[in-house]
């Protein structure tokens, strides 16, 4: 099926036209358009034309031709269909042990594999705004897996020698597979890409936070001159927000690991065998090395799906983190003369087309944007999350795809911001020096000494005046110099006094 | 000052009045409207009229003049200012180790215990909707403290023998107290209202669910017929919704208990002592026994609320939960006669200004307004929360107020919707056995005995003709009457088979 | 009853106590513990006590048994209960009209004018998270005009002389007055609170656009230094951004003003007269002076309430300007010696109760928690008008009080903000200057001259270096002494060229 | 460059491949992987390699090093892109007028056309998670209108014969590009794929409602029986609410019809000439058919995106609307026979991979997940649009991208929902007609002449006794059986009364 990637290709270029010049290209006809020949497939409504060269049956295109929403940007993500390919490997592993045919077995095991491993990718078209219990996409998986294996058997697909729903979907439902999946492809995710990126970051602003730790510079609140500490403790603190983050996507992930196989249809196990679930658990967990177990409560994995909203919960808050330390980072890098001017980022790329020399802080500004669909996202599954009704939660692909979009977008641009901006910050020495000088902010020092009523006018005189805060204090005669040396001295104001 | 309790009293009344009707009615006139008698207070900024009644001080006084914003309605949550209580007594028990006068002390500590005991409400005006650090609050408990304190030393207040800095704000800042009296109020409330709460409904549940164990009823997915369960199964992954909810309330403890104090204005601890920061932690933990301790990070402590951001996370998925729960009661509840009328609801009231007889699920309402509300919150704080610069968070009174309405109407709408409603909440058996009785889903036993694609056939031929499946099925002649009766048995549907 | 006002302090002194350190009060059991004497009512569900000195009924003192959720901080809004009064004379104007006994309509409209007056407010005890139709806050309102109805005829209350439900809910239904109620309010407070206020603020801030337009500053995009503006083309910006603003609450406006009366139970206007709706909105517009008409469609005006939805999604909006136009003065206003310094802020308040001599942006702080709040609200709304089923929305009370808080907030913030802020916000000249001869993106002046690889050799060079952009171009040889003197002049910065 | 379409094949093939479970594969290496040729291009920052079939240049290719975040799912719009590409050509045409070289004017108003027409889609690599500006995607659009201009022109790539900056960008800067190329992309997409589709679904529920007008039948509120309406009136609401959802989205087109194109880096509209940014908005609204004008104030239109705000709140109470009709239809076709079974949807395709004969109402759950997404990029967009800084809000791609897909998604949606649902719903006569005749709730109509309370004995006594209500109320003597015949007609319930 080598044409299958130049027909992907056209069928990739075609989906990029006309949007909105054109009236609106079907998606599904883009298909009709570009192949050359079909087969026919047949299910319970009757016979319907497939594209020759590709291993979906009826359902599939049933689907393509009823959901033409959103176009190919909206396909269902890949990580929920190889997590599906890992599953549907695990049921074919199990069913042989309860008798299903071995020779039919295998040749599922191996193609189901292919999917697992992404080579099948392009045979699934569908997008994720299908019907909400993801029926579809459960289908498609079970279509390409049969005629795949039935090409493995050296049979033809569309003859059901493999049957998507006897064989492929055995003791199944997609409403136990589809939320099955997407435990896998979440946990998967967060544990493969998200959590080694955020230790990545975390490492970064930990080894700033020593490389910066005698340079002492002003701090603010309020966005007002406050006092002193170290860069080295400021970045201390990104550091601790990281480092909770991470404990905070931990905590999701035993309810992540709880997967929902064998409930079938409504959460009864109905058509399965006892210990049914518990087999595939085991299997899937050593398929991917990760800990899964059969969920506690079939009902409840069924009908809810509080596991990604409280997923969904730990990003928003990893989320809010982030976009705080690139604001402070974008903030303290502001310039080059007419801002903060604390940090000095790596310079990327050139920063405007109009502006020649300027550098901007992009990689704080993807994060921040990362961060803001986070936020939408985690909006968007807990307006799903809330909808089940009864037995069953029919928001399934939303929030599927909803939660590993955030989970890849936050990895990715955890690691972009960490390559490409934090390992590269310098302190701008000469400036924070400069700065940590001039402020008025020092006088604090002087309140265990003399009062903070005097303190305050000793500021208030400077800042009035445009003076130093040492010669506001000796023209009220509040103490001097001498003592003002002593005090004032903010390498001393870096933390409690023995 | 018992004549403070008519004052209010009269202010109470008057704020209630004419917030649209006539022009705006500032917040601040009230006070001078029906307060009789004033005295002066002072601060760095100067003299200013105090009704001569309250305990508060010239800072407070500007804030009640500086932010009319919202009115009565939305003062600074009691909670917040209770713990600010316990706080202030904890920081004086320790100040007096450092050296603070212990006659002074122990005034502040009587004086702080005042507040905690709620007695002295009254004497804090001020709204949320102030300063972003909750300096203005801070500085209301540091007066009203000073000036109680001064009283009970047989001081007048103003005169500040009891100085609301020097002395009840010692070694502090409004930036460590704050967050400090958030954390303590935030777990005292999840602790003392929001889990009990959680675990009776839990417990209330899980009584059901036992009760209805053998109750065999349809399933519904996609809000369609499905095959059956129990009653009692549907009711176990309520429960099970409601655990995982603790659990994930409980999650969020650790970072609760963790103590901003000793930071002061940006996190280096200056102005305080070497341990000073622990100590605290350790007698805020003997007042509430709650395992508070000193926060490992004060830069993050101050500059980020991200364990809000947490909890408000979880309490999103308990709404998220409780919401699907309310929905499906209230869903099964419907009729009497042209609903789903699986459940009958205790009637409370009467439901219908023109519809006598009519009984509504107003509790599933309440609690579902409540979730909403709780959804929305959990933006404001994310909002809140991932806007903080440098070394300050300033949407502080905003995440502390959000969080703790949050908490408290979660844990007040899971007790009425347990008490009024899910306690006595009966399985109406007729109706329930009827609807299961007539499913065409049972059709789903057949599947292993005569394919899928006839099962279908059975079943679209009964729903076609309205008649039973055991009549479709013996016309279509796929089994006879016995193997009929023998395979579709609802209560052999329940469970996996041997 | 002169009386309610003492009681009325007790309840609100008492209710301020002991939120968790004990066990929790019950908001219901304040009243028996505070009330000396009790009358009985009776409703269908049979006789209950009241307290004596109270209007309200049965059907008010069984809701505030069955929802003990929030206290009285959850009370709902005067402004929607003033708004009831509104409404309950027009219907009984109109009521008289279609044969309702005068002397009984009389005494309704003098009672409901007392409720429109805010007169009552301490009579109305229910809280938000109550029913969903609001119907027990229609019962409140009924009972409470009922009792005092009587009370104006020398009747005594609970003897229903006039009857809640057959004289004061004639023809009507919670279904119909409630939303009819929110519209009435909401309406009121766009129109008579928030709309003027976004005015004043505009009007402030043009004021600064004028003051300011000839002082030339420099420019920041991505935080970083940009080519000049002046300052009052910045201010422009902020005034745009509030004139759309108040062109988006007001695109809002014709929907709200359609009201719901007349719907009755379920739209169909089952139990009134032809043209008895549309007499309605005729009084409530002479009695409001605002434009009210009768909704073209009832069904759409109880099940649904986008038209909240919409005046939210306005008020979210402008809460985005407001945040922006905050954020931006706040961090020009940075400082004084560490920050941006361009702009100074009024000294409203000693800012720090640790640093003395510092000033916060505290109204800007107050600004943005009010916009974060805002924006959760919208949620909360969104949340609860998607899921309204069937014939009627039962998130109406939350609706109410969501959008009403929201604007009483919004409102109020921008007049704080307008008051204690803009008008009082000064130019720092000096330091304005001299940021802006210090820019290397003044650069970019030289861009259609030497072209733009050069100029930004320019720039780089002189970044680099630390020198002049004049001593990089020179030392470049890419142009002469007079040539860039005559090139880069910031006031000819400022627009296009002819 | 015909082999482009198969590279772009194998590009996307392998791009689908191994998210999780090999080591992440980096965007940008696929580029490297796939191609087996390259060309070196040139910025200020210096030499670059980029796939010689690739018409994008130097800074495009750093930005795809630079960003590898979310991969080719996560590319730009392609509306943006095409957006671009009209407004590139207008540009050019008035560049001509102010003195562009007429040769190199005309190649890239040609070039231009066909980034428009979508020819060159797969010459836009960028991903939406890039510099805030969208600065990157403007210099992308710049250098393949360039190159391809160069290559119409005769001349190689790279070259610079056609310079991106000098002439293809010429008198602009990305901070106005891009936000005009946003407001173009919306206002298109609203006007030509979401209003045309939302009056497609408005008209379908108008004939549905036309069609239903005489079907009487039960209402609901609270989910409880209420008194009848017919189904026409129920869709009546329906209707009404997609209706004004239309109006809300035309409200905010004017905002959109503002373009920021003439306000160059900061909204001064630097290096233009006067005039010109008048006759941009022109050029592009006769190329667009679209009624653009020259914003109003360019810092506005730069510093905040509120318009976006703005079109995004219509889009969300779009959302609330269409999840509100979903959610009823879906509920009233429950069944077959164990919901309200009132409608009958259309069989698009087999519902259940387990349950043969089930048919689920795909389209409502399609939809809403839809509106999910919507609410959830609501709050994205919220967040990104207030936290502009300054002269420039920087998180452009955000709002573009997440208004784009609400776009997209709700008018795909609200389609496929037309016409694969809502054309083909029938009543089911039987079911409605039963219902209605069972309930209690005409009891209402004895209201008016037996008074409430009795009425609801009658009702109650019903109820309680599993009666009918004629029964009922005959039993308690309240009225004849003449009388209540008379009274009790459903037909007649349906109105207000002469």
């Amino acid at each position: 099926m080598a044409s299958g990637r130049v027909a992907i290709g056209r069928l990739f270029f075609f989906a990029l036209r006309n949007h909105h010049t054109a009236p609106p290209t079907p998606h599904y006809s883009l298909w009709r358009a570009i192949s050359t020949a079909f087969r026919e497939e047949r299910d319970t409504f009757g016979p319907i034309n497939v594209p020759a060269d590709r291993y979906w049956g009826a359902q599939t295109q049933r689907s393509l031709q009823n959901f033409e929403i959103g176009g190919e940007r909206e396909r269902m993500p890949d990580q929920l269909i190889q997590a599906f390919g890992v599953l549907k490997k695990a049921v074919a592993r199990v069913n042989i042990e309860y008798g299903l045919d071995p020779s039919i077995g295998r040749a599922i095991i191996q193609a189901a594999q292919e999917v697992a491993d992404g080579k099948l990718n392009s045979h699934f078209p569908l997008v994720v705004w299908q019907t909400g219990s993801g029926t579809q996409t459960n289908m498609n998986v079970n279509e390409v897996i049969a005629n795949r294996a039935a090409e493995i058997l050296g049979k033809k697909p569309g003859e059901k020698v493999v049957h998507p729903n006897d064989h492929v979907n055995r003791s199944q439902s997609s409403n136990d597979t589809f939320p099955t999946a997407m435990h896998i492809a979440a946990a998967v995710e967060i544990k493969n890409r998200l959590l080694p990126r955020l230790e990545g970051l975390k490492d970064a602003l930990a080894a700033k936070s020593e490389e910066f730790k005698h340079i002492v510079k002003i701090g603010r609140t309020h966005t007002q001159d406050a006092v002193p500490l170290t860069l080295g403790q400021e970045f201390s603190g990104y550091t601790t927000q990281v480092k909770y983050g991470i404990d905070r996507v931990q905590n999701t992930l035993p309810h992540l690991y709880q997967l929902a196989q064998g409930g079938t249809a409504v959460g009864t196990g109905l058509n399965t065998r006892r210990g049914f679930d518990a087999k595939i658990a085991d299997v899937v967990a050593i398929e991917t090395s990760l800990p899964f177990v059969t969920a506690e409560n079939k009902f409840e994995a069924l009908a809810a799906h509080d596991a990604f909203v409280e997923a969904s919960g730990a990003l928003n808050t990893v989320a809010v983190s982030l976009m705080k330390i690139a604001n402070d980072i974008r903030f303290l890098a502001s310039g080059p003369r007419c801002g903060l001017g604390e940090l000095l980022l790596p310079e990327n790329e050139p920063g405007s087309s109009i502006m020649p020399g300027k550098v901007n802080p992009t990689q704080c500004e993807a994060l921040t944007m990362v961060c803001a669909q986070v936020m939408g996202n985690n909006v968007a599954i807990t307006v799903g999350g809330s909808n089940g009704h009864f037995e069953l939660n029919v928001f399934k692909p939303l929030l599927a795809n909803a939660l590993l979009q955030s989970l890849r977008l936050l990895g990715d641009a955890a690691e972009s911001f960490r390559k490409n901006c934090v390992v590269g910050i310098k302190a701008n020495h000469g400036r924070i020096s400069q700065l940590v000088r001039e402020s008025l902010m020092l006088v604090t020092a002087l309140n265990p000494k003399i009062g903070y009523d005097k303190a305050a006018a000793v500021a208030k005189k400077a800042h009035k005046e445009g003076t130093t805060l040492k010669d506001a204090a000796l023209n009220l005669g509040v103490l001097t110099a001498e003592e003002f040396e002593e005090l004032v001295v903010p390498e001393k104001m870096l933390g409690p006094s023995d």
